[in-house]
């Protein structure tokens, strides 16, 4: 359960809905997830950051695939439940195989232990990694 | 400073110095980091954690580079000041440029921001996500 | 689920049951939630944690709306269900509105933006900050 | 040290000194703090957080002091050294007091206590707190 | 719900039926809990994690039961739902009493505490507790 | 640097000494550390907080040495600086053999892995786990 109603697109402000229609054209399906029924109760709010994630998520210098990729690793690392289900979810969408989602998570796993040695060692930072 | 002194080439077990010497070879450098010194107390540690480092991280599915960048973005999360460092070097040196640091710095922060929100809300995972 | 039944008020020991009148009588309401439930296996533990808590969250320097709404940002952080959803309503029975609510999300999303990017680029802390 | 060099008022492009003369007249100070100095290498993403920022922590339904306390709550939570040195130091500067320091630093002290022994218990959320 | 399907015994590879069948005869019973029937979808992965895992949580220079409890303090830190489940049950299976479990939950409150109000404050390390 | 100047002797008040000479008959040594100097600024929570660890830490169901291993794998995973240099001396003080801390470093290491994957996969606790 959210801490507050999810949003019916019947229940949508004039914002609101302008933001599910960008959200609907953009991804080519009807289907618009909880996160965005959550958020909608704050249009402003939702515009701002559909506008950013459309934007940052899209085509650059990294590869949209890429991106989610570590947009799952942030949110498992951050322990976000809804994230990891929707971005693993947009991942699979984008081509993400298998084989590429079992070396996503062994790196995860791989530096979530050497995050948590360097920590607990408090190793300092070499002066050769210095900018 | 570290909690555990940084051993020194001279102060290394023979199993601690093969690993080292793996290292080099890998790497084809003379510089070993800090990290790899203050795991040698534990030589069976430092070469667990080296030898799986060194299979993880190579090429596979995905890009040596894109696992580089994974594991910054797992590390901010885990706020390791550490990592945070020897992963952006380790980037920079397989190639990473200004745009794709810029694009990498940005996804970070974006599904950070929106990790906090989705906790905050308490979103339901959507059932069109289940396996 | 829990890792511990939560206890009925027919299973509380005589300490327990005395906090348990406690927390009926400051909230002036009959119900007692699960949280207390879980921590009732250990009467003193439970009867530290509720004094402290009653002691902390009541009038002082700050409103106890503010200290509610600072509960929910350090429990959205630390990604703490539990707590996100009791310390939400907590504070919507003190009187937090819808606006106040969006303000709060907003600062919870800026803050975890911000503390990633200073994190993965490691600023360092200026030294017009130093006490 | 950070990962990359801190810009100095004579390397930024056209873009980051405008933000900087806006971060200027805002704040009213001709100091530019280290953050900000980070993120100039990247000025479209300067110009987009400094926007946010200033539009949401300015006045609104809550208070610039509380929203600058929740951003230090939110900040120690997260472990960023960098936020909890530049966000207390904003909290001074609009009137936190001592008092309001103390309290401030016990309800993150007691929700980090709570948040961690709910999620040990995996307390599950009450009905009564369904939205 | 998973964001993988857990493999039922019939779906296993040759290589994540031998791992099942190790941790049959290791733990000497014929359940295998739902983080093994996630990790299966990936043999290689399943028979490193477990290999490590009945390796490190063995007898040693720790007691079993303490190191159940460490993964415990560390999963509720981490806030992992899934691993304050698991390892609680590990270590109760493990002799874990009611008051060794109430002074584990009273130390993990404990150092929650004191680690955000260290951090809040950024005290810096003593010069005594240098290596 | 900390966010607040660390108290000197000759600036606590006399509340604040009275904690101080607690401290220093309890651990038989004149030496006090940072942490505390911090928290003197408010002698109200100096007190409540080194009243609750010198009683939650002492002996009981729990060795002492066990707590502070505990203590220690609960900073590592919350990223506090401080306190995994302050915990792991205490832990050394208190007779932490180096078997028993590449042993602890291990399972800190183990538990972050998992912890990590169980996440990202979002396994779902076992029937079997159910109190």
């Amino acid at each position: 359960m959210a801490v507050l109603p999810l949003l019916t697109d019947d229940q949508l402000s004039d914002k609101a809905r302008a933001v599910f229609d960008d959200i609907r054209a953009t991804r080519q399906t009807d289907y618009v997830n909880n996160f965005w029924r959550a958020l909608a109760h704050n249009p402003d709010e939702l515009e701002a950051v559909w506008g950013r994630l459309k934007r940052i998520m899209g085509p650059g210098a990294l590869d949209p695939l890429v991106k989610e990729m570590l947009y799952i690793a942030v949110s498992a690392a951050n322990a976000c439940e809804y994230c990891c289900h929707s971005h693993t979810a947009s991942a699979r969408a984008k081509g993400m195989s298998d084989e590429m989602y079992s070396e996503l998570l062994s790196v995860i796993g791989m530096a979530s232990h050497t995050n948590a040695l360097a920590t607990a060692l408090q190793v300092p930072p070499d002066d050769a990694f210095k900018a």
